[in-house]
């Protein structure tokens, strides 16, 4: 754990997430910004500054995690398919420096285009969603 | 391997590809419509239509080259960073049903946005980057 580090809050419970799940290595949350509906993060318990340091192992976790979220978003919440994306150094548009895999949710027709550009998402709504992810 | 699917022809080569690096379940090799210099893909040598139905083992073996990749870019082409993006099912731009995850390398600046508009680049220029690649 590293202080400062907004996931490394997050993973120790100290910053609070709408949490999804977690595995021993891996944690997944709403992102409070969201792309689209749905938006998860999964993230190495592990800090490291991204995935090109963490450990094998860690990695692992966490692609495994997101693996079943991608099933998870497209049967719960209806989506048409997903995107997984990982963002490795500030000029591939990362902004927050611990290895994380952005799950995006993908509706048929969505505007989605990336880099998206990060505004709050309304807190009730991705509560709900949170709900219907858990 | 499953017949008229590009990427089975590739790992099995009856289709040429630009490989750069193997492994006993992926293999990387060129996009030859590159989102940046050095773009690459990491297949799984097993046919899945996207990663829900990659075995884990499979995933892993993919998901491991392709880190191993994002550090060879940075340090052989002097990228400044790289995105991991997978995606899944036409409505998230995949294209080719076999299993991948794309590499892009990302230069400081560089304007790139997602989707990108598939062109195929220079032979030549895939080539001599594919060598500085292996």
């Amino acid at each position: 754990m590293t202080e400062n580090c907004l996931f490394c809050g997050i993973v120790t419970g100290t910053i609070p997430s709408e949490q999804i799940a977690e595995t021993e290595r891996a944690i997944a949350f709403m992102d409070i910004n969201p792309a689209t509906r749905g938006h998860l993060l999964v993230v190495t318990r592990e800090h490291a500054t991204d995935l090109r340091d963490s450990a094998p192992e860690d990695l692992i976790a966490a692609t495994l995690l997101a693996q079943s979220l991608v099933g998870r978003v497209i049967e719960r919440l209806g989506a048409d398919g997903a995107n997984l994306l990982s963002c490795i150094g500030p000029d591939a548009w990362q902004s927050v420096f611990h290895t994380h895999l952005h799950v995006i949710p993908r509706y048929k027709d969505d505007p989605l285009v990336l880099p998206w550009h990060p505004k709050p998402g309304d807190a009730e709504d991705i509560a709900a969603t949170a709900v219907e992810l858990r």
